[in-house]
């Protein structure tokens, strides 16, 4: 998968990533109206809603991008049709083509981790039956409980050649609390990002790149800097771009020489483009161009800020 | 919530969770026929046959034990149908009293982790209805992210009277590797915890506990009885008693000398009893009997070896 991702990223010349993030109040209303008239001021309208919603971004960015991140927090507080909204997300996404990213940042214990991986990447079987859950291409993963909680996503991936970024330095402001403490010297991260690079090396695509890659939050450019250096045959997912405050400028260290080895997420800054007042002239019903004009200046600005000489 | 499920804890004299953690080759074998039977060999009869099982196991304990601990993992690796057990389970438990912990370790920054908090400790608004998603008492957090991704959950616990557990010393084998660090000369689980007991300041239940609780596995006993110090006022989960090797000996620093702050998680070694060999006289058809029979015994190893002067 992470073979098929990077030729996405070259045949569209966009290191790009589509979050799929869909906070209730960015869904027009328009459309969220004709969910409650089908299913009333449920849990099912609101799941219902932003199937629509997403279904509008893909069809509009799915030519530009390689990929896109559902970020599982915003349909699981739907609780179930929520979820089932992410599981019809992930499925029509990758009907256009698109990888799917599920940011989903579990982590857990040996069988526990096994449990998520089979949900997310894998499959189960029911008596003869093999059954597939979730079925993303890759997810992300939370490292706080070591190689154990890592290996049944290791085993999984290798299984079904699939992928997982795990977490090594967050992009939020309190990401330092306890990822910049100082170990022998070195800060948490680095020593989390050396065992990625290590655990990488295991994993290893057809293309110089391992498939198991990193999170590093574009908000903290020269610690990218030193973790290129650290995880050199790491793909780095980058969040941060954008309404999180980040440049295009921030995100040159992200990338290896060959241009690659980044993907840059941008999330409210595409969805909910439609809200800015230089893409307001589309309005609620153009939310969708809207979108694919602010990922064609995405990719401008990558293309010449982030990945210029 | 803290106070019901103390309270609970000191009727029923037993600081015990049952951890639901359904792995399907623990569902007893005429379960999951009669639901494949009804559904086929599909995801719906997994979930199905895991709802009926636990059903079975928490009518056989209900009046033994305060609480119950779903592992979320283990229902979502069947997808939707699994969800859907995980729900109708936590709606059954509460429904007989008892205290539901979502096994969850979610964990993300600002708006993200406020989306897992609504969904499994709040609610969401759908125009102008509220609606409930998971809705469990309590659930487990993960703090890599630091306080941004955990003040949310500390804002909806207060709202909504609920609570949280969260990962300070995990009882897998490898939780060492990033855990153990030492920042300043101190293990990194000792600073997590001296967080832990800085939030849960600002959360105190009348009982004297706050709700803002830890995970401190039972496999390590020496950090457990430095983390009860730095911690005198948290109550803590302890995962890691019977099938992963601690013993009730080992539980003694967990508890406060009021013989309260902690709660001992046991899965496997109750509901799978039936699979060994002191309870095989009971069968597969007596399952949940087993299970009621090896939480007595627990009860009486904690009552004896763990909370005995």
């Amino acid at each position: 998968m992470i073979q098929y991702l990077i030729q996405e990223i070259k045949k569209k010349e966009a290191p790009i990533v589509v979050g799929l993030d869909p906070m209730l109040d960015y869904v027009p209303s328009f459309l969220l109206e004709e969910s409650i008239k089908k299913y009333g001021e449920t849990l099912e309208a609101a799941g219902d809603a932003i199937y629509q919603y997403n279904k509008g971004l893909i069809d509009a960015v799915a030519d530009l991008v390689p990929a896109v991140k559902p970020q599982i927090a915003m349909y699981e507080q739907f609780g179930l049709p929520g979820l089932e909204a992410f599981q019809k997300t992930t499925k029509y996404a990758k009907e256009k083509g698109l990888v799917v990213i599920g940011d989903v940042k579990r982590g857990d214990i040996g069988s526990t981790s096994k449990a998520y991986a089979n949900g997310h990447l894998g499959h189960v079987t029911i008596q003869n039956t093999v059954c597939r859950g979730f079925d993303e291409d890759f997810i992300t993963v939370n490292p706080y409980l070591g190689i154990d909680g890592i290996q049944p996503f290791m085993d999984v991936c290798k299984e079904e050649k699939k992928g997982m970024f795990i977490l090594v330095k967050t992009s939020n402001p309190s990401s330092g609390e306890f990822q910049d403490q100082l170990v022998d010297g070195k800060p948490l991260y680095e020593l989390v990002g050396q065992h990625v690079a290590q655990w990488g090396e295991e994993c290893m695509g057809e293309s110089g790149y391992s498939y198991i890659g990193a999170v590093v939050g574009a908000t903290y450019p020269k610690m990218g800097e030193v973790l290129r250096k650290i995880m050199p045959k790491t793909f780095i997912l980058v969040p941060g771009y954008g309404a999180q405050g980040a440049t295009a400028k921030d995100l040159k260290p992200y990338f290896n020489e060959d241009g690659l080895g980044a993907i840059v997420n941008s999330s409210r800054g595409i969805i909910a483009a439609y809200k800015k007042p230089e893409y307001r002239e589309w309005g609620e019903e153009g939310y969708a161009e809207a979108a694919r004009q602010a990922t064609i200046v995405m990719k401008e600005d990558l293309l010449q800020n982030a990945l210029s000489e």
